[in-house]
């Protein structure tokens, strides 16, 4: 594949490592493409879409949900050499960047400006920009700042016929139909990423981070529906459970209270002025739902410590046992609480050990199941579970949540929040884009009709 | 029409009155239909489409771009009946309404559990949230909290077939390709929204307006970039340049200094304790910038006044003459100024009086020409000046704003925003909506290819 500078992608090795992401195993790739630039993406899909393979892309593969697991014949096209960040501009708040830039290397790289990048996934260290806006990522901050599609101004996509075409404008809100929109989240069945012009936000004067810790998940729940409504500048609020501390207490030993059966962490933004009384009244709301103890970090150390046992939690998981099961499910916030007892309860009833994490903002829960995936039983029980799981969602009014992508593993569940109808016109979108049906196949969208039948009729001279 | 449950549409004097939107008279429309719910706007599309008529859709006719003008053999069908706030989930900070509710009418009803709509478009107490969808509008506001599109969860759509759709998830991110986005800002051709679900945004406890006058253009724009640079928590920062004060005091007697060469008119918000630091700093900053009188509003009354003033500015200088141009233009924040005074250079040489409103704080500047239409040399003088001045915006890396829609006026525009193949991809989901192309056609995308080139080949096995 001459596109590739890298060693020949036939390579065993190297077609295993990228057989997966970070849960799904797919089938083994037939090749591995690692281009240097956008023009080299171009030439590696029309190269690959020529001998008849399917594109799948792939930032750092720390997916869970297997978008950028391949499937049937495909080459996997990583975009972690395109890792340039090109242009930041502090004035208009914009950064502009190639998609394998890592979140928080983006972070980092524009605090110097008292800027940032909104979003925060819990893998922002290793995950990258083009992987955020292929599965529009979430993380603790997003209840605050919505999620990456807030941030993304602008992005050039290589398509499946290999040509190039530029989405959103510059300096404006969207115009015309919002093609921007419709390519994050899109998980590369519309195109490759292979530059985006990004928001960037600006960094607050003063944060604190405050753990509150209580005897009852009820309470936590209240606590976060109290601060909520409050107007108090918490832009996170992120909910464990017992058992979720425990773990990630043992993982980190970052001082958690190992007795309380619920515990919010949340962070608060302000000016050295303002963040006194930000703090006083988030400690005030949280004890009025029954909170026992209310800490604020006392060094920036102690809250990074805190904030990595919390972004730690699929980590501290997934060292329980040989594979762990996540869930990705949304409910009103109102209902959050009453979602995570039905979980408690479906555990309890199998006999499955879930551990709860949640965006308790936004109402963004996370059950982590671990168990052994070579044991059959196991696997089907928790299979079982998980239906249950989200079956609770849909009932009460929520959805899978796009916040890890939908990939592969939760495509069956898209019919459950969209009708035929609705999944028919997103289907049409792609199938504008990818005619011929060889960007990501199977992948968010389940079993989609053939784009032949989506001819249209010869009668529409209106447009001339 | 038996949909429409007003008298018959054939009646000259409302066909006459639904000719036109605010600014751009189009076609005689062949028919004017009212309908009273969701399913008799499904049935009047039928029934005008079988008729042979293409469907334009109408709100409160607030549009300045033509958006709702008739073009052709063309149906207007009026929302405005759909005019009920069908929910308010406090909670959840969302409302559940119909397309006909008024921008201001939501907020104030919402305002009781503190919470509002975030956009504000100065024709805010007439236009609706139907309206506020189709253009993607914006406001002074929108410069901290973003377009309509940002505050739109999901929406019901009738197409042109008489079919209804579902668009976005209710208390998710967008998941699966983001027709939502699709919907918003596309001014019809896509479908009529007959029902929304938004999202509500807190009332802030504290509130204050400041009026900002400068003796010269360079320092009011200097002070919006101070502003902005600073994190003072500014909601709105609108310019507006002395000809512009002068006719909004004279419409308004709102004591705005006539004798300034430019005013910020500044929304800063804060909790009761934070408002005076917050105050404190925007003064400050206005007045290195070198503002000779930096004012705060000493009674709520007085702040709505200098609203008044400001929001009522196309109002005022739609008395000045018969016709008046509204530009529309967006350059980078950090450019407003150099693109403020080459508009008043292009004033200058033409002999063209150009007043000059701006919403700073996101580089959109609104240039309005009055001028008597019924003369055909000031009509095209007008007319080269305003492409001048779209000129300059896009020279300076800007573009057409959307927030007052692309419409029909703005239409040749876009390919001077986008590229051919750009555009292309926006038709195609045209297309995969509208393929009939009935759905408010010749507006918002320049001459797109008829549908049917847009056929699909029929080697697309690999969906199935």
């Amino acid at each position: 594949v001459t596109a590739a500078s890298g060693p020949p992608a036939s390579d065993h090795l190297r077609r295993l490592l990228y057989r997966a992401d970070g849960a799904v195993t797919g089938d083994m790739p037939v090749e591995v493409v690692i281009p240097d630039t956008a023009e080299d993406v171009a030439e590696a899909v029309r190269n690959a879409t020529a001998a008849g393979l399917s594109i799948v892309p792939r930032g750092a593969g720390t997916g869970l949900s297997g978008g950028a697991s391949p499937l049937g014949r495909a080459a996997v096209v990583s975009l972690m050499r395109l890792d340039r960040i090109l242009d930041v501009d502090p004035d208009n708040r914009t950064a502009l960047v190639e998609p394998g830039v890592r979140n928080l290397e983006l972070s980092r790289h524009t605090r110097a400006d008292g800027l940032m990048f909104g979003p925060d996934p819990s893998s922002q260290s290793t995950c990258t920009i083009g992987g955020n806006i292929a599965t529009n990522a979430g993380g603790p901050r997003c209840y605050a700042v919505g999620s990456t599609t807030s941030h993304v101004l602008a992005a050039t996509v290589v398509l499946g016929d290999g040509s190039t075409v530029e989405v959103g404008a510059d300096y404006a809100d969207p115009i015309g139909l919002d093609t921007r929109a419709v390519v994050v989240g899109s998980e590369g069945t519309v195109g490759l990423v292979v530059r985006a012009l990004v928001k960037l936000s600006p960094v607050s004067e003063a944060t604190r981070t405050v753990l509150c810790a209580f005897a009852r998940l009820q309470q936590a729940g209240d606590a976060t529906a109290r601060i909520v409504r409050s107007g108090v500048n918490a832009t996170s609020i992120e909910l464990m459970d017992r058992t979720t501390i425990a773990i990630c207490e043992n993982f980190t030993q970052a001082g958690l209270p190992l007795e309380a059966e619920a515990m919010l962490l949340c962070e608060v933004e302000g000016t050295d002025l303002t963040i006194g009384e930000e703090l006083a009244d988030l400690e005030r709301l949280a004890s009025e739902a029954g909170a026992y103890l209310v800490q604020v970090a006392e060094s920036e150390e102690q809250a990074t410590l805190w904030w990595r046992a919390r972004k730690g939690a699929f980590g501290a998981v997934a060292q329980l046992a040989s594979n762990y099961h996540l869930h990705d499910g949304v409910v009103p916030r109102t209902r959050l609480v009453e979602a995570l007892e039905r979980v408690q309860e479906i555990g309890r009833r199998s006999g499955t050990l879930i551990r709860l994490v949640a965006h308790a903002g936004d109402g963004n829960l996370h059950p982590l199941i671990p168990y052994d995936g070579s044991d059959p039983e196991q696997s089907e029980r928790v299979h079982a579970v998980s239906e249950q799981i989200m079956d609770v969602c849909l009932e009460m009014g929520g959805a899978v949540s796009g916040e890890h992508g939908v990939g592969v593993s939760k495509v069956h569940l898209m019919d459950r929040v969209f009708s035929a109808v609705d999944l028919e016109y997103q289907g049409h979108i792609r199938c504008a884009f990818d005619p011929d049906a060889v960007m990501n196949p199977r992948k968010v969208l389940p079993s989609p009709p053939s784009c032949a039948e989506r001819i249209v009729p010869l009668d529409s001279e209106m447009w001339v």
